[in-house]
């Protein structure tokens, strides 16, 4: 907990609204799960799993919804409000504002960083950072502690870079994004030919990674550039850690794909679509918009109707799953004996007048 | 092979323990595979199934269990011991220690360390590393080159990070623990609620990530900091590579977790679990302790119960493969055909009294 | 799009070979797809789907096979070659390195490198690299910025390191390799013994990694050092990002791995072998040369026949799916209820004479 901060409630509802119950000089210090919530402890309300929980806190105050408001009663105070969970996302940017050291303009002298790079006045340059030539970095740009940005890279206004990430020569990303440590945008795209007799002759990778405004790029995160056009990430967009892009993939708008996934070269996903963690969608496939696929789930053709799609073996005891699984070897004879004992079954017992009820 | 050193079975056995049968002036150079072993060679047998390989070796030593100390009669010696593996398990670390160059205590000058960070004079920092205000560095920790501390972060005691490891904020690493490079710790979990009309709005990660002792983390693995409260790591969990911890896990002390696993947000681990490789866990379920996951299994409700568990499709020639998919997106109406098929048989063959042999 | 260069196409074919079919003078100064390219494209036909693009396309200059080369009638001109692809392919190698900036042979004066390095005068190390004790950088080799280099590690002629790559102590890459960013290449194996007191000890990893002669390894992709002996990459090996290669193992030459494989410890591929995205190999088997894994498949036993493997649980809609795997759990059940509704039914229609047709 190194987020402690004094503030009063009315202060908060002045700054973000909703409607505040109980008094508005009421004192919290952090922000905390419901669980455990005390008198110094502002707390959301969201999942009715919760709801004995809420209903003996002792919390300073609960965000809640108005259907939820009279629940809360050993609260201090309570903020209603339609979306809690929401407004509990903007309390946590709000909160960060005011706990987080600000961040300090300026490049560490022991950043490396080449003449013709083009840094901001209000950018911040990390301690053995590297810069390449001709980069440029917008205003209140932050590029981490041994990050490197390579030759006419553009890091977009107030887009902060953890330390330890790499952007590649040419690679652009939006405004207002994050990208944590270890990620790397722009290596090569896997593109090799066959051939008979020198095994993989490699295909050189031209293009670059082009990342809208508002996208989130998480830890160990790979997007590679494209083979002659640009790999794209459209705006809004929040990936994950330890995700693959391949190159010339395009993610829609808004979409969000968790830990692990896989997107293989030139796929094309829609806006507002969601993939689940260890999701894969192959190469040269497409998504349609609002597409959601669940966690461990492999796409292996083009899904062009919004909706929920999954196929992932069901875990079980090992044992049982291993008779099952012998057996899913078998299924499609299975499906052939089936229908011969059908086929016999019918003549033995010759179809009956169908509009006779079958259970005569 | 660059960890040769000559030593004699009699000084091993006088530090290790086991029992020596052969001279104890016997000298072996080297650890080494049964296969292949050589009068200098140290070895070990566990593998029932290199029990030829034991009865011909001509190796220098070979550690084995009491049951088969008779079957190796062509080696110099032998070191009888209850676990081998285990004996052959410390004997590497006792080796270690006498082959690997000593860490020397000190901060490399290339390394750009803040005036307040807390560094002990047992410990060692490598070049280009970079620590952070507030950060700690307990005795005989070692900050390997390129290493990124951030502030307030702590590494116990004895802890090495190899090179490129990323420690965030306020992030914990117990005693004696081993860190691989290309690790993030701390890197923000992945949060955010949805809002119809602006999309994601994300929550700020305030938690920390609490490492035990004695912990292992594999190369490019990634713990999330927890969204309130902490991420955490019990005592003597092993990390293999390209993991995702997402935030807000707990990990039960001893359990191991192999290479690609995923464990999302808020999931519970118990102790002694294991995971195999690629395995995954989604959000929010709970594993008891003695819980053992196949490899590239989907965990998707919680297992409250200690067993082995699985859930992967069997690899098949791919024509066989493709018809069995086909036939399993049917399945759960060849279940319904099935049971129309025993219907009429029934009405067929009305049941017998079951005490009667069913083969009458 | 950073590759443009004006050249005409003699120059090309006088190089590269094929039949020109147009004026040599022709000038086109970048390559790109064939959807939407100009005069000034050179691109290339191999994809059958894009027939009908080829007949209107006006670029510059088509790349196509003999069977083709009537197709293109609004193109400038054609090269006709046997394998577009491949010549392609070559063709970006030929623009890239008359597009590039040249690696400029030195040691960049941040670079950190121990006296006893050994680094020929035509390698190149970049800002902020680490070289350590003993390791040999041979000619033409190049070291990113902020890459580390162990111990007597060994970068072989003309490999290439793209920026913050870490080689662990030992470890040997062969000539004309490439990097990407991220990688690791040298941490410990999972090695672990395991005790019912003190839970997992660690085994020290002594052996190294042995990379070919002309390999790529994509970027955040590791390569885990030998328990013993090495862990083996042959020459030709492709391997995409996110790869995780356990100890010990052996790849064979010219084999392909895709994004998000893993390959556990002591597996051995063969030559000539690929793996689809996210495909996993569980530990100690082996396959045979020419085996192709299909993406997300999971082999679970030794494959000794060269041929095309699939495992992977077809996607569906979510509801389908539900009902689906509810249904596999039960799978042995229903075969065990099939086979007695078969018997049953040859009980009720004893079998007619097989030289007869069934139909009868």
């Amino acid at each position: 907990m190194v987020h402690t901060h004094r503030v009063v409630l009315g202060e908060i509802t002045r700054q973000l609204g909703g409607e505040l119950i109980g008094d508005a000089q009421t004192e919290v210090d952090h922000l905390g799960p419901l669980e455990g919530a005390t008198p110094s402890t502002l707390t959301f309300f969201s999942n009715p799993r919760l709801h004995a929980q809420l209903q003996t806190s002792q919390a300073g105050c609960v965000i809640l919804a108005p259907e939820s408001k009279d629940m809360a009663l050993a609260c201090s105070a309570r903020i209603v409000t339609p979306n809690p969970y929401l407004y509990f996302a903007r309390l946590t940017q709000w909160w960060a504002d005011r706990v987080r050291p600000p961040v300090v303009p300026g490049v560490h002298p022991t950043a490396v960083v080449a003449p013709t790079a083009n840094i901001a006045p209000t950018a911040c340059v990390g301690a053995l950072a590297v810069i390449e030539a001709g980069a440029c970095l917008a205003d209140g740009a932050v590029v981490g502690a041994q990050c490197f940005i390579g030759e006419q890279a553009v890091v977009g206004q107030g887009t902060r870079l953890a330390p330890r990430v790499t952007l590649g020569a040419g690679c652009v990303l939006g405004a207002r994004g994050l990208v944590h440590s270890g990620a790397v945008i722009g290596a090569d795209g896997f593109g090799f030919a066959h051939d008979a007799q020198s095994g993989w002759e490699k295909i050189e990778q031209f293009g670059g990674v082009c990342v809208g405004n508002d996208v989130e790029i998480g830890a160990n995160t790979c997007i590679d550039r494209g083979a002659l056009g640009d790999t794209v990430i459209e705006d809004g967009v929040k990936l994950d850690n330890q995700i693959q892009i391949g190159h010339n993939v395009r993610i829609g708008a808004h979409s969000a794909l968790a830990g692990c996934v896989g997107v293989a070269g030139s796929a094309v996903i829609g806006r507002h679509c969601t993939v689940g963690g260890a999701g894969m969608v192959l190469g040269h496939l497409t998504l349609a918009d609002h597409v959601h696929i669940s966690a461990a789930s492999v796409v292996t053709r083009s899904i062009l109707k919004p909706g929920h799609y999954s196929g992932v073996f069901p875990i079980d005891e090992n044992a049982a799953w291993e008779k099952n699984a012998a057996t899913l070897r078998q299924l499609h004879s299975l499906r052939e004996r089936l229908r011969a004992a059908e086929k016999r079954l019918l003549e033995l017992t010759p179809p009956t007048d169908p509009s006779l009820p079958s259970s005569s």
